[in-house]
């Protein structure tokens, strides 16, 4: 249990950084991007880039493999799956509100149904 | 674009603190509670619960109405559906890995019949 949460705080923590959202993201689309390739993009320098990817690292959601001079960087999702499981119990605040909106016109419909019918007999 | 990405940071973070998510996991549970009734089961002081609830509402987390002398506490849950969406394109990683072993469980299935009717042919 103390390790689940401090695997979640982990996790949160390393998801708080918009430029390590935007390295994840990246590698959801691509399967394995070299350290210089990922930190093209942005507007830091290399080693600020180094120390995201440290974070990362150390949450568990990437792996680096050093080939020579090239370090390739490859995701590790499955510390992700804890966190978006620990979000999925408040689900039931937005598709509950699905519900309802379901539910009212339902209720109209049904309304509109039985004054047709009021009408005709 | 950026307010998008500054309401990430500031759910993540808040989201960082296990005292905070038990904070939001009873909300999810009870539908007001007291700030004291939710500083009970907690080995931190009362100012310290103070903090994150400033924290939780500073990331619009929580709403808290004051009668008297009694301030209680919601959920607002809204932001943590960002939150949830965007973890949510990681989901095709787990989910895949299901999808896998579904289709080997069916190979193995369809390997099984193949076996069968040869043995009876």
């Amino acid at each position: 249990m103390v390790n689940y949460q401090a695997r979640l705080d982990r996790t949160f923590a390393a998801l708080v950084d918009p430029t390590r959202r935007a390295i994840l993201a990246r590698l959801e689309r691509e399967d394995a991007v070299t350290v210089s390739e990922l930190a093209r993009p942005f507007a830091i320098k290399l080693p600020a880039v180094m120390k995201h990817l440290d974070v990362l690292d150390d949450a568990g959601l990437i792996t680096r493999a050093k080939a020579g001079r090239t370090v390739t960087v490859r995701l590790r999702p499955e510390p992700m799956r804890e966190a978006a499981d620990w979000l999925r119990r408040y689900e039931r605040f937005w598709s509950g509100s699905l519900d309802r909106l379901a539910a009212y016109a339902e209720a109209k419909e049904a309304a509109a149904r039985a004054k047709e019918r009021k009408g005709r007999s």
